[in-house]
């Protein structure tokens, strides 16, 4: 099991040459794809990362100036004889193992001067792609847009889907609430509860809700932002994580933070979500750091958009907000433009034309 | 002419005997449909309490713990013979007649102890749950969410429609603007102007207006909420009503505040409507205050949306407006939740899996 | 080539006897219609004035107590061989004579005491309303609302459309970077950097974003307006524009500023636009300023949307824009209303008339 393309290998060499890519004011992005499924019990959020690249993706990030380098889709076997653990949590064994790869991914990728853009595949990937970064970037902050806050524990889910789960997984003051699972062993959790902001939350279980409150996790729900405002909720999710000092962002990104009617094609849609304007300031705001370092955008589903035109909107948003996380904005290109170009007589036009009346 | 369910039998016979439900946290709720339809001009706002059982409203409210009690529809009979009033006046006496049944229905149901949620049915019905309510809390105070000033008075009105009219029936300040209509005779004002507060007017009378401004009515139309914003909206509402002391709410929702495209399937829509957000958070609001002792849920016609599909959203939104009323939270369940649930050993997994490479 | 109206003829001789039309409350609106698409390449934009009317525009301006005088529309002739400019710009001359046609007629619908309104046609037509609307007002301010800052100069620009450039050729700080088209020596530079704020820009090239930069013009992109809210925009637009003294406003309104849900049928939509009721806000708070004197309703093209009911969406959307212009109110109609009526007798009512029970 590993990364399939060639550019995989190069970047491996690099890694484990220590060649760190040139600094550049244009990004030097990697593309990984993680076709993850086994997180959540509705087919087809595998072909998220298809869906993603036939949109434009790898385009319009070329399209900005960004150096882009596509690693292709991971390859994650199923793991055989993959039993539910505690005869309620799903394919423990398959995501165990697919996170592991993806964490060995990210962690080169980053190693190597990148900034990692994993996409999904399902939520249940968080657990490989912060593990990776955090290999590399132990100090790193998580903003983590979505409806659902995805803290719920092996001993509390209700669905048994780990897509639901990551959080708990990946955070030290959990780390004796939750049981070791099998395909598993691998991971240490490597954030703590002040190194989290949600954003956009409005549809938590009883238990994650208890989690938010009794370790102090900072989240701006829907009726935060309704509340504060966007401008707002973004000021404090960047005191939060930055206050006392910089630090790399790992932005994870659920499309159903999004409200349905913009981003249907997704396994768990709830009404009342970000909208498209919303979206946009959230990743302007994070380019705008300059501390972004690893983007995880999840939960593209292409199965279950009604018609073609939904599964279009969803996946043409999926690639907007990537985009605006590298540079994409909307008062303008900030690309160098030096001076106006002057005719070159005082009157270039063609002097025998006069206007008929 | 009588409240049809055994369950009515039940609450007359502890209101009669002056028995008061225990008081408890979680909200004992009374339902009571009233498909009245002779306010207006459109078939099919009758059915609205049909549609929003149908859409699992008694479900809804039990999930959140509430006791409820489903009295069933109330038995409007038409009154034959109900000429217009004044060549104008549409239906006075069935609609009067509803009103007085209305009135005491909500007026037992809350001597109970019940919050008592109306089901609608035309906006008209207003002139009877706000009169049963204030027969037992008269310095209740009126929150009227609404695309609609209904304040029209019976010599103002351009339609003749009495769902345009009922606050001007139940205001002191207007008594003598307001001909006494045949069928009628039993309701006495019991609002005065500053006992109300409107949320989401866009569509007023030249007379509405008038309305209004002399009487010093407060309101937050469309445009107050582009100016400030919801949250200030709803401070500003608590002030008026509250600012001086704690007193039971009324909360009179037409549908028709949302948008169009959130609620189609209702007889007078007009552009520019709440969003769902907005929506939730008003009602979040009023939840919050703790004073919330009676909800009209008006003017939800499922005859007049272009598909079921309109319907559904349409009904669902209201179902989500009540609910929200009752305790349903964006940012997560308030039930108690003592602790985590702890793993047994320090590692339950089974212990000969491994990850497999 | 001349105004096809009868009125136009009344109107001539009013302007050139200096006659001007009485100052009343109600205003007196001149309505033009521009059919003008040679600055665009998309068929069907020079049906925008039918659709406009046929969605009621006229009707709604006198319910609002204007004095509407419909010149029709200006016949716009295609001047022959009128090859590109520079092997890109398309059409100018045929541009430039109906932009001097428009002008012209705009002139002299002001010099009449006239507020004029223009309706489009593309947006190269503002080279013709504001030049007219200057000669008579040559201190105005100009509000233009856009998903596009339409300033690229033909030397700039990608796509050679015109309607992409009018504010270069109206600004004098560009004089000398732009070249003398032909069909445009009629055309002089009427407006300074200080005289311009755009609003709902979100498209935005990088030669405009130059252009923006360095000349200091006043923008409010859909960042800032999600950073800012409406409120506060308009507030500084009013201080840019008549924070020294009141002046005469041209507003300038391309439909694609809204939201493409709301406004589908234009030739370069773009997402995340303006909603409905900031559109209203906008165009509420310019009438409230008492000083609009002009406005355009530019890029209704209704063989761009994807069914009839999007291209009435689109043209009902510009007719409110142009209404509210002119007084129509969210929050009530402010024509006088002197007193309500009061029943003749103490109760009107059939004293016959008894409740049954």
């Amino acid at each position: 099991m590993a990364l399939r393309s060639s550019f995989a290998r190069l970047l491996r060499k690099q890694a484990d040459a220590g060649i760190q890519l040139p600094k550049q004011a244009a990004h030097s992005v990697a593309l990984v794809g993680a076709p993850l499924s086994r997180g959540q019990k509705r087919r087809g959020v595998d072909h998220g990362p298809a869906t993603l690249r036939a949109a434009g993706l790898v385009e319009r990030l070329a399209g900005l100036g960004c150096q882009v380098y596509d690693f292709g889709d991971l390859n994650f076997t199923q793991v055989p004889n993959d039993e539910l653990y505690n005869n309620l949590i799903l394919y423990p064994r398959s995501v165990g193992l697919a996170s592991q790869v993806l964490a060995d991914a990210v962690s080169r990728a980053v190693a190597a001067g990148h900034s990692c853009v994993t996409i999904g595949g399902d939520h249940s990937l968080a657990l490989g792609s912060v593990s990776g970064h955090a290999r590399q970037c132990p100090h790193l902050g998580v903003i983590w847009v979505d409806a659902h806050a995805d803290i719920n524990t092996p001993l509390t889910t209700q669905s048994g889907s780990l897509h639901g789960q990551p959080l708990s997984f990946l955070l030290r003051e959990l780390q004796d609430k939750v049981p070791q699972l099998p395909g598993f062993s691998w991971l240490k959790p490597c954030l703590s509860a002040s190194d989290i902001v949600y954003i956009g939350l409005r549809d938590v279980d009883p238990a994650e809700y208890y989690i938010l409150k009794n370790y102090d996790i900072q989240y701006f729900s829907m009726r935060d932002i309704d509340r504060l405002g966007i401008q707002k909720v973004m000021e404090r999710t960047f005191e939060q994580l930055m206050g006392r000092r910089q630090r790399p962002i790992h932005l994870s990104f659920d499309i159903d933070a999004f409200d349905p009617s913009l981003a249907p094609a997704t396994g768990t849609p709830v009404l009342g979500g970000l909208t498209y304007r919303e979206g946009m300031y959230i990743t302007e705001e994070i380019h705008n750091t300059g501390m972004l370092s690893a983007v995880d955008m999840v939960e593209v589903n292409p199965l279950l958009g009604a018609s073609q035109e939904e599964v279009n909107a969803t996946a043409s948003l999926a690639v907007d907000v990537i985009a605006t996380c590298f540079g994409q904005t909307r008062e303008g290109a900030h690309t160098a433009f030096d001076e106006l170009p002057t005719p070159s007589s005082p009157d270039e036009s063609d002097s025998e034309e006069q206007v008929r009346i």
